[in-house]
C-alpha cells in the first residue's frame, strides 16, 4: 500500500501567512497514487448503494468525480454563487471574516437518495456543514462525508458530527 | 449508443442576455451517460500513450480527471490566478473586455511528455489557446485538444488549428 502522504506537498504561508497549505497536485500527477486513493475511499464505504456523490467546488471535483464513476452514482457539483445556471438551493455560512454562499441545483438530489459528500480537505468544517444542510434540505440521506485530508486541530468534524465522517490522511 | 445531447440542458440568457448556456450537469447526474462520454473520448484518441491530461478550471476537471484515470495518465489542473500554491507558469489572454490569466504548476509537465488538453466547452478558443501556450512552453507534445461541446459558430478551433481538435457534441 502506498503512503499517500508522500504525495501531499506542504506549502508554507499559502494562501496567507502562518498557514501550511496541503497541495494535492503531486498526488494527481501520479496515476497509481490516484488509483490507490480511490480504492481506499471505496473501502471506507462498504456495501451500501450510493445514488449521488456531491463534490464541493473545485478541488472536491477531482476525487468526487472518480468516486461517482466507480460507484456508478451520479455526480453533483456544489458551487460558489452564480456558477450554476439552473434553479438552485443556496446556503450561506460564516467565514472568519464575513460570509460565503454555496449553491446546488434543485434537480440534483431526490428525496430518499443515498448521498456521499466529498471534499479534498476538512478544515473548520463550515463549508462541509453548509453542504450537508443543502443535501438534507433536499431529502438526501447522507451516508458519509469523506475527505482526502483532515486538519484535526481545527476540529471540523465536530460541526458535522451527526454524520459519519471519514478521511484518508490526518494532520 | 446514447445520444449525449439529450443530457445537455440549454439555459437561455445565462450568464448574460442572448447566451444559450450549455448546462452539462444533467449528464453528470447519469452514470451511464458519463461512462458513454468517457468511452467516446477514449475512442477519439487511438493508441498513442498519454502522459498527462490537462483540465481547465473548473468544469474541465470533471471529464479531465476521468480521462486521466482511464488512460493511466497524470492529471494537471490549469487554474485561475492565485489558486495554485507552488511555483507556476502564467499566461494572459484577451477577453471581450479586459484580460484574464491562467496558471499551471512548473512541475506538472516534463519536456517530451504526451499531453491532452481537455475542457468542457470550446467557445472562442481564447482559454484553450492560452492553455496550449503553457503546455508548449513546458515542452509538452499536445496530442489532442478535446472538448465535450463545441460552439462551432464561434470558430474557436481556428485559434488552436495547429493542434488536433476534437469534440463530442457540436452546436
Amino acid at each position: 500500500m502506498k503512503n499517500l502522504k508522500e504525495y501531499i506537498r506542504e506549502i508554507s504561508d499559502f494562501p496567507s501567512e502562518g498557514i501550511k497549505y496541503k497541495d494535492i497536485t503531486p498526488l494527481l500527477l501520479d496515476p497509481e497514487a490516484v488509483q490507490e486513493t480511490v480504492a481506499q475511499f471505496i473501502k471506507l464505504l462498504g456495501d451500501v448503494k450510493i445514488d449521488k456523490v456531491v463534490g464541493i467546488e473545485s478541488r472536491g471535483f477531482f476525487f468526487g468525480m472518480l468516486l461517482a464513476e466507480k460507484l456508478k452514482a451520479g455526480f453533483v457539483p456544489i458551487r460558489k454563487p452564480g456558477k450554476l445556471p439552473y434553479k438552485i438551493h443556496a446556503e450561506s455560512y460564516k467565514l472568519e471574516y464575513g460570509t460565503d454562499i454555496l449553491e446546488i441545483h434543485q434537480d440534483a438530489i431526490k428525496p430518499g437518495e443515498n448521498v456521499i459528500l466529498h471534499d479534498d480537505v476538512l478544515a473548520t468544517g463550515g463549508t462541509a456543514k453548509a453542504a450537508c444542510s443543502l443535501i438534507e434540505k433536499m431529502g438526501g440521506n447522507i451516508i458519509q462525508c469523506n475527505f482526502l485530508i483532515e486538519l484535526g486541530f481545527l476540529n471540523g468534524r465536530e460541526k458535522i458530527a451527526e454524520h459519519e465522517v471519514r478521511s484518508l490522511l490526518s494532520y
